[in-house]
């Protein structure tokens, strides 16, 4: 008798049969989640089971990833590819910009601080209406090598908002102009926004790439 | 005359509205771009439209990130979370993985070779059947700590995949098992498997949190 057999299966097909909702061909049967997979698959899918609780647009974008990173990792860079994000400062807040949401009856204040991580490509823009202080709408995106996942050059633009709580109830309504309507109530319409946002990102950076402009407002040294 | 007046703004809202595809509040009518979000919105989306070129799930898992992280950044935990991938063990190639995916007649070779970010907590796994040289099916993972983004205690997973041409057609026949499908032939059923597995992974780690079990196979140092 070895030593050996006292070590159990790194991978313990049994325990994990015993946790609900776990399916593992081990101890699921492959027709079932077959039948299962043909039960999830749909020709449509309703609006809000895809974008109710999460909003994810991807796109792919003709220009190298370090320079799409460059350029949104700027904060000021909104100011281009947002519809109506604009006129963005510093404020009384460490890294955060004050800025307006011109979407928003027109003085809508937005802050937002940039967090970028390099390496991993990401850019989340953690912002709020109103005040600065708590920053709960984050925008989360994240670039990838188009070459790695589509063998082409380029980029791959990920961006996902979760809908947090804030979103059905303003936490700060008397830091609201009057009469003005909440962000979210544009919940619904975040994909139908982000995905034109997204174009106008793809558009912006492509047509300055091809045609070797100054690639943004803050980004390479030049400015327009 | 200053100088200042021979600064152009940061944000040429003419040249931007010369550029196609733009739209922008400055040079697009907001009633225009109302409509647009009506037209964008719909009650139901097709399939294809949604999952056709990429697929994204996200999950709420109730496990706190650091330890999602931790879980997801090891290339054997896939043996358990996913339906089929199994056996991983060294090979020739540095840092990759050969394992089998049971669904591949059984006798289908994976390779897997993981690159995580800690800072930015992203865990890409980076794919191939039939050879390690060329891993082009890469599944993008990235962990939210759900206190920002949901304002509760927990994870978010974000899992999108590409559809890398290789889909469509196998890179590298003479590597494959006679009369076996190809994993591409399986890419519209990537959105219903891949929630399936992400239910696994949730279930998997929301468990073992809550009845605090050692968190992993390969995790915490202690085995199941």
């Amino acid at each position: 008798m070895s030593l050996e057999t006292t070590i159990p299966e790194r991978t313990d097909h049994q325990f994990l049969s015993t946790i609900p909702g776990v399916r593992r061909f081990e101890t699921y049967p492959l027709d079932n989640f077959h039948a299962d997979m043909m039960e999830t698959t749909h020709a449509v899918y309703p609006h809000n089971d895809v974008y109710g609780q999460y909003c994810t647009v991807e796109e792919y974008i003709d220009c190298p990833p370090e320079v799409v990173f460059e350029y949104m990792k700027e904060t000021i860079s909104l100011e281009e590819w947002t519809f109506s994000v604009r006129d963005f400062k510093p404020c009384h807040l460490p890294e955060v910009h004050e800025g307006v949401d011109k979407v928003g009856s027109g003085h809508t204040k937005i802050y937002c601080k940039t967090i970028s991580n390099k390496d991993a490509m990401t850019v989340d823009y953690h912002c709020a209406w109103d005040q600065g202080e708590d920053l709960w709408m984050i925008y989360l995106n994240r670039i990838i090598p188009a070459e790695l996942v589509l063998k082409k050059p380029g980029s791959v633009v990920l961006w996902t908002n979760c809908r947090h709580p804030y979103y059905l109830n303003n936490p700060y309504p008397e830091k609201a102009p009057a009469n003005r309507l909440w962000v979210g109530d544009l919940w619904d319409w975040f994909y139908a926004g982000h995905a034109a946002e997204m174009q106008n990102l793809k558009a912006i950076l492509e047509f300055r790439y091809k045609n070797k402009l100054p690639m943004g407002p803050n980004i390479l040294g030049v400015r327009q």
